[in-house]
Parts: C-alpha cells; sequence; structure tokens
C-alpha cells in the first residue's frame, strides 16, 4: 500500500461528511482515481467496470469487479477486506444480454440499499450510458442523484505525503523533458524522441522508478502545431522546426506535468517573442499563488501581460493534478481561467500550461506546482527558457 | 491519411447500411476507435467530448469537437472538409454548468434530424451517462436507441492494408518481448524491464517506428500473477520466480499482442507442466481455426485439452482485436469462449491468450492471428515456449 491505514480512513471520513451533506446514503464510485485514492487499489482493470459501494456507516467501501480483479489483485493490495470485496462472473464481459451493472444492483441490494438515495459519477469515463440504463431498471425502487467530482474536490488538497510523490514525479517530468531534448535533432524519427521519453518516465532515477503517465507524450510540430492533442508518427524533424514537448513524470499514480519547447536551429524571431511573452505571462501567473486568491486572478495576471503585448488566448490555462489514470491526468475541478473562484489553499495542486499556438509553430512552457503557505514551489526544476537546439 | 480515401467511403458505406438496417435515421459515434476508422483522425483528444455524427444523406461524417482540436487536426489530417467539423468552446469544458452535448444536440438540430431515430454507444467508455442526459434534454423529440458495437461488428473483418499494419504491429510486438526477455533477470528492478519494453514498441525498426499500445505492459509476476492487471513497480525481481509478460506491438493504432512467459532460475517442474498444456491448449485452439467454422469451437479445442489434463478456466481465452485506443485493444465483440457463435471469416483477427493463473505464479502465452483461406497467420514469430532465464 502506497498510504499508511490512518490515511484511507481520513479520507473516508471526509467523503462520507461530504456524502451527507449532500444527503447521498450511497456513493457508487466508477473514477479509478477515486478507487485508489479510497481503496488502494491500482491496476489496469478499469477497461471493465468496477467500482466501491460507501455507504454512510461503513467505514470499509465495498469493491466490485471482475473476479479475476478482486480475488487476486483488490484482495492482495488494498486496505479492504474479504468481507468487503464483490466479484462478478467472466461472462458478464462484453456479454451483449448481461451487464456488470446488474451484480452492482445486487451488491447495492445486500447491503440493505435498494430504497436508498444513490449518487453516481454521472459523467465519468468508466460509468456509461447502458451502465446507468441498467442500474437504474435493476434498482427501481432507489432514487438516484448525480455524485460527480465529490470525491475529487476532496482529492484538490494534498496530504504531505502525495506532495511529496508529486515531488519525485516533478524529478521524473524534468528527466523526461532532458531526454527528449538529449535525442530531438534534425533528421532524427519523432518516434525515436518518443522512445527516449518513456524510456526516462519509467526507467526513472537509481533510487525510484516511475510509473505510466496518464498521457502519451505530446510533441505538436511546426505547422501542426495548432492540434497539441495528435500523437508522434515516424517522420524525421526537419531543420528550422519548433517542437513543443508536453509530458509528466508520475510517481505511484500522482503526476508532475512539464512542457518545453525547443527550436530545432535558430528560432525565428517571432517564435522567440512569443516564448518570451510566454513566459513573463506564466511567471506573472504564478506571482499571483498564494492562499486565500481566487484561482482566476493567476489567469488574469497572464492575461494582463498578453494583453500589454496585444495578445489573446481563448482557452484555459491550467488545471489542478494529482493522481489519475488514462486518459487524463487533470481532476476535472479547477481550472485556471477566468470566473473560476476556487480559493486557493496550501497543498492544492496545479499544471499551468499557457500554450499559445499559431498556424506554423506553438509554444508551450509549463511548470506543475503546489501551493505553499505563502506562494507557490514548483515540482519539477528545468530551466523556463526556449531551447534552441543547433 | 493511413489509408486511401475509397476505403473510408466504403466503411462509411457499410456503416449506412447497417444504420439503415437497423432503422436508424442518425448515429452518434463517440468511440473514438470508430471515429478514426470513419474520419482518419487520430489524437489523444478523447478526454473530452468528440463524436462523429452520421446521417443516411452524407456520404461523409461531420466531426464535432474541442475548437483546439478541430480547427488544426481535424481539418489538416482527415478527409473531411471544412463544411463537416463543428467546435465547441473552451468553456464548455470541465465545467459543472453545461456540458458539450449541448453543442452536439445544437449540431443534430441543424443537420435537420431533431425529430429523427438517434443511435448513440450506450456502452462505450466516452459517452457518459451525463452526456446521454445532456442530449436527451436538449433533443426531447427524437427517439434513442443503443448503437453501440455496430461500426465494432464492421471493424471485425480487415482489409488488406488493415492486414499489413497488424503484420508491422505482430514484429514490433516481437521485439518488445524480446526486450523484456533480454532486460529480465534476478536483481533488476521491474521498471527498467519495463522501460526496455516501451522503448522498444515505440522506437520500432529502421523502417518504421511504433505508435502507442492501448494497454501498458503487464508483467504480473509470482504470488501476484493472480493478479494480471496489476502494474509495475520498482521492486527487484528476486531469483526463481515467474513473470508473465503481456503487450503489444502498435502501428499506426493497429495491435498485435503477444504474452510470453519467463522463468527467472530454474523452472518448478509445476511450471513447466503448466506452460507445457497451455501450449498445446493455445496450438489445439488454433489448429481449428478456418472460415466457416464458429468461434467457440477454438475455445472448445482448448478446454479439451485441459479437461485431458484435469484442468479447469473460467474466463474466455481471447476476443477480437485491431484498431484501438486507450483503454483496451479488444474490439468487445466476438470472444474465443463457449457459445460464441459468430462464424469465422477471412481476415478476422484475434488474440488467443488462454492464461493459466494460480496461488504463487501464472503462465501467459498467446497468439495474434488473421484467420486466412483455410486457416490461420500469426503476426508475430516468436518462439512458443516457456524462457528459462538462469
Amino acid at each position: 500500500m502506497h498510504f499508511e491505514k490512518t490515511e484511507y480512513l481520513q479520507r473516508m471520513q471526509k467523503t462520507q461528511e461530504a456524502m451527507a451533506a449532500k444527503g447521498m446514503d450511497v456513493l457508487l464510485v466508477s473514477d479509478p482515481a477515486n478507487i485508489c485514492y479510497l481503496s488502494g487499489h491500482d491496476a489496469w482493470s478499469f477497461y471493465v467496470p468496477q467500482g466501491l459501494i460507501i455507504t454512510l456507516e461503513d467505514k470499509m467501501p465495498v469493491f466490485i469487479g471482475r473476479y479475476m480483479d478482486v480475488y487476486g489483485g483488490v484482495i492482495k493490495s488494498t486496505w479492504l477486506d474479504e468481507q468487503h470485496v464483490r466479484a462478478y462472473s467472466d461472462t458478464l464481459v462484453h456479454n451483449p444480454e448481461h451487464h456488470p451493472m446488474e451484480r452492482f444492483a445486487e451488491v447495492i441490494k445486500e447491503l440493505g440499499a435498494r430504497k436508498k438515495t444513490i449518487a453516481v459519477e454521472m459523467d465519468n469515463y468508466w460509468f456509461t450510458a447502458r451502465g446507468y440504463e441498467c442500474l437504474k431498471a435493476n434498482l427501481t425502487d432507489a432514487e438516484f442523484m448525480d455524485g460527480n467530482l465529490l470525491i475529487n474536490w476532496i482529492r484538490i488538497i494534498k496530504s504531505d505525503k502525495e506532495i511529496e510523490y508529486q515531488r519525485k514525479a516533478g524529478h521524473l517530468a524534468s528527466l523526461a523533458i532532458q531526454a527528449g531534448i538529449d535525442a530531438i535533432e534534425a533528421g532524427k524519427r519523432q518516434c525515436d524522441v518518443v522512445a527516449a521519453i518513456c524510456h526516462a518516465q519509467i526507467h526513472g532515477t537509481e533510487e525510484f522508478g516511475g510509473d505510466y503517465p496518464s498521457i502519451v507524450p505530446l510533441l505538436p510540430t511546426g505547422e501542426m502545431a495548432g492540434a497539441p492533442h495528435l500523437t508522434w508518427s515516424d517522420e524525421r524533424y526537419s531543420d528550422n522546426t519548433v517542437v513543443a514537448i508536453e509530458i509528466a513524470g508520475c510517481y505511484r499514480r500522482y503526476h508532475s506535468p512539464l512542457a518545453r519547447t525547443v527550436c530545432i536551429g535558430n528560432p525565428d524571431p517571432k517564435v522567440k517573442d512569443v516564448a518570451e511573452i510566454a513566459i513573463e505571462g506564466l511567471e506573472a501567473a504564478l506571482g499571483a499563488v498564494k492562499p486565500g486568491v481566487y484561482l482566476e486572478e493567476m489567469e488574469l495576471a497572464f492575461r494582463n501581460v498578453l494583453k500589454k503585448n496585444r495578445m489573446q488566448k481563448e482557452s484555459r490555462i491550467g488545471y489542478s493534478i494529482g493522481l489519475n489514470y488514462p486518459p487524463d491526468w487533470g481532476e476535472h475541478t479547477a481550472s485556471i481561467r477566468c470566473g473560476d473562484r476556487t480559493i486557493l489553499k496550501p497543498n492544492m495542486t496545479f499544471h499551468c500550461i499557457p500554450g499559445m499556438y499559431y498556424g506554423d509553430f506553438g509554444v508551450s512552457i509549463s511548470e506543475a506546482f503546489r501551493v505553499t503557505e505563502n506562494g507557490y514551489e514548483t515540482f519539477a526544476h528545468y530551466p523556463r527558457k526556449l531551447i534552441i537546439k543547433q
């Protein structure tokens, strides 16, 4: 287990308090990050339905999953005892006639909750429309409500142990960015640069290894820079190309993302200008960080730098980060954008990534950080500048 | 684009025929593999809602996505023209008050389909319960039906070009298994073996590079072998340990998975016995493959080998594979298990993985293959045996 049992108990208590405050009797947790947060279960088992049932009475959640995941992994690797795990048969996997949620409904009935108010994570990737319909059809006396992000909002403030993991992730991120920058040059294939980055992310240091980040390395290049989520190919880099590298280090599922931009050959003056403004904007945003202020003040500080330079940007410039699974390392709670009135508190952690994308190049220079008692601490320590590879 | 436009048009035609046969006027496609199959769009953009709208009248689908994905990636990298892309604003991303499906409903209305029968992929990871509720609330005159797996069942038979990609993926899988086997030894950390595998998967060969597989390397080890979906740590391998390695090669999103089992030190006789039976069972299953037979006959042939040895196995022993995205390289259509009456046809492709898991070790030896005119062709060419590392 990656945390002491007392930490899991504290997390459970906060969850049950939040449930009670919202009028929930039962919470079905489908998000693998939330499952891991409360139970310690960490496996690539989320491609089939799995979940935790939390009631107000029991300090220990009940895990429901595919039998091979339950009897092997959950019992051996979490703080849950055998009475708190339930399996469904392999015949329910990818079966057009039946759905694993039938078994979830059975367990909810076994727990005496068939007439209760049941919250479900309505907008989670791992709680499908069919799963919801199946659950409702098998629990006709229950009342359903939305419990989406309830636990994510608890996760937004990290414990010291979680921060320690994010610091390690930050170190892995610096190593991985360095590996990418070392590998990149004119004539080299994109896939070879990514192979070097992935090796560094997972090999880690002599003291500790890395976990898989929730997103693969993204390296929007040259005229495809305006498409920041395209992945790599085996094409070769040409000279005078700008490559924006966005990656993360991941330690025990805790993330620290990092973006840096590399210029192969001499940069066009406009690339240099954008990079300078982006760094000034990033630093202005970071300078606004301290407990008690609204998150949107970071964005305002950044926007003022853009305004001064007659530039603008539509999308948000960052989001809350931490424990996560594919497809996203963001927590889907607070976003660094106009109107976000999340009040900053110590040990909240964010990725501030004011990416600037144009028709023929993109510049992305970012920092992952925690809010400290009077400012911020970045998790990675890597020069904050446009990197030039001759 | 990875295929000729004519191939996309054929895929669209098959989809529209299947839709008409089921009484669908409109199909909303949420599965990123199905989106890629029909439009060519390939990006890590599925962490926010995106989709295709297919009508019966138009040969070209309409893509709806986040503005940064649409205007950068979709227009530049697919066969869709500008009239067939629609964006939603970044303010809809992770917004508790509004949902991107509001924009989807708007586009469906713009296409004159607000009173039509609209099929949605009810059990797809990327079509959440909240997305469905939002769509229904904004299209109150439409009729909804389940279009889950409609395109997946079309995907089950591959074109020659798709088979060519899977052959390349098979080659990458062999290289990656070899890299893992070369790296593994007593005293070595799990993360370092995985780093070597990932490097090989992506670096590929001098002729072509690799894409990211939809599942990270899985290496259930020793007494954790009964938990086949646990991922790695930075612990060191001890002597006399059995490690079952399951990975895939991936070329342009086409997969060829492969499992092999390594014994560090001299294997216990029972491990050797299980490996021999597993290989005999795998080969019996493969021997049953030819066009015209039911898929379940593979499982029956495997089960007969187990029965002869007084053994049994609960779970399915394989599934259809091909184009895919995280969290699964399986197509969620045909499964190699009792009762699956899919009739084999040339260029169907499967992963046959009869993993045998026990309390203190697990053996997994698999093949990915296509159905040929009179039998099968495996995509990887790697010795089918228990591998012993002294």
